[in-house]
């Protein structure tokens, strides 16, 4: 019987590691596959976690997971399948078919990528569409790319692409981006991305790999064909926690309720990062979150 | 006129200033002292923050400086005496008589541990004397380690050490202790934790690091002296806002009422960090105000 089980390893995780480790609490951390650091391995360069500025996602991910490491935690790789509550604590099901015992859960398994949800976009996935500019970006070198979104991902995107291809559409749906003004400066000063506001992708096309998308315009209806090699689709996030439907900690959209503190409504479930309801979605927040919630976890412990 | 002025150069302050720096925001971080890092420095070796293990805390403040300064933060030496609300936004004195308008002002002044003023505690700080048992618990494992204080702080930290000492001390002024009555009842079903009512610290001795303590039993004048390799100091904090008072935005013990986006019940004042009223007070969840908090400032500058 684990003093927590803590799922997922992205920056919540591994932080919350640190504290449980250093807590000498009885702790594991599961984690899909063996590679940690969740979306932030995604992400090019990574400029604003206090202190670790100029690395890549990939980089700083490494450095979080040595540091959890050095501290004592121990992982384990595993799909989580369910969690469920019982008389002494909870049982987390693993898709291999384990049982594992604990006391108290921390969620920190985060957001993955929306999808637009268009003809074409999951018959040419890594056929030309992709969620992850860093990842896939190099396949299409010195050709012609999209972006689709306006947030300060797709903004990071664009330009990270735009260092490799010939020239990168930014297509939004709104009249104005949502990114920060840094990344809008730059996309703006950047010759070869060219913003497309106001439009929606309505269709990816291209036989067994990207050759163009149909764009509509939402102000007059008119529609483009452009010619692309890829799609990278950066329109936002959703959480990871199917795993967690039955124990009644989630809202709508699936976030887990919590607040800085990290208890959900369900006494000995905590969450941790972006898993969790909260404005900022930031490598930083989530850091903070996992010190925060191992404080819960341990006040809860102790009332036991 | 500043969209921003930071107040407060400690972790959540130098974190607000690079997300400040990254958004476009034209603002300035004011510090007491050239030395930035707040109640950081103080401290001997910092290994909870995510990814930046073993550097001592004045290591981590370089790093978070140089950071800031990366990212294009302004900085300026000025002690704050008040800030007044003006028709505009608010005028922000200083000592040396300045005035520096403003749009909006971040409070990061941070708290700063409350001393015992007994001999041996400012020559052996960081030698074994802590004000925070869990940034410096780890470094004192299967050893003897005293706790000072009788509230929630001090009782969570006899806790938490009684899983890694052999030995803790809970030594306390009064006859029965003030933090909870589950903690209490917790501490006292612990093996490993004395409880020394009626105590009182008159010296920490050692050379280069901490040895012993010597404590008068206040009921009886008698001294004793007990071997230690560690005193936790926990009886308690203040926060640092004499500054702010006139704003109406602090509670009782005078820290900002505020939530994890930093919002006061002022529109205009934000605040990160140790300052703020929250639960738990770490370099990492003051990183992470930092980054929320500068959201909700752009939210606010964006409204006017």
């Amino acid at each position: 019987m684990y003093d927590t089980i803590i799922i997922g390893s992205g920056p919540a995780g591994l932080s919350a590691a640190v504290y449980a480790a250093r807590a000498r609490l009885d702790a594991v951390v599961l984690e899909k596959a063996a590679m940690s650091g969740g979306q932030m391995v995604f992400t090019d360069q990574v400029d604003n976690y206090l202190g670790l500025n100029g690395k890549s996602g990939f980089e700083l991910a490494m450095a979080f997971r040595e540091h959890a490491e050095a501290a004592g935690a121990t992982f384990q790789e595993a799909d989580v399948k369910e969690i469920q509550k019982t008389e002494e604590g909870f049982v987390v099901l693993t898709e291999a078919g384990e049982q594992l015992q604990t006391k108290t859960v921390v969620l920190a398994t985060g957001a993955i990528h929306r999808h637009l949800g268009v003809p074409g976009e999951a018959e040419l996935a890594a056929r030309g569409v992709s969620y992850c500019a860093t990842c896939d970006g190099a396949f299409f070198r010195n050709r012609i790319a999209t972006v689709a979104g306006g947030g300060d991902t797709a903004l990071s995107d664009a330009l990270y692409l735009s260092r490799l291809c010939e020239k990168v559409y930014l297509v939004h749906r709104r009249d104005t981006l949502r990114g920060n003004k840094e990344l809008q400066e730059k996309v703006f000063q950047t010759e070869n991305i060219e913003f497309l506001p106001c439009r929606e992708i309505k269709e990816i096309q291209g036989e067994g790999k990207v050759e163009a998308i149909k764009v509509v315009d939402n102000r007059t209806g008119a529609e483009e064909v452009l010619e692309t090699a890829a799609v990278f689709i950066a329109v936002g996030m959703e959480p990871v926690t199917a795993y967690a439907a039955s124990l009644g900690v989630l809202d709508e959209q699936g976030y887990v309720i919590a607040g800085e503190d990290g208890k959900s409504q369900v006494e000995g479930v905590f969450a941790a990062g972006d898993v969790r309801t909260k404005a900022v979605r930031q490598i930083a927040t989530a850091v903070g979150d996992g010190a925060a919630v191992i404080q819960s976890v341990e006040t809860c412990l102790q009332g036991r």
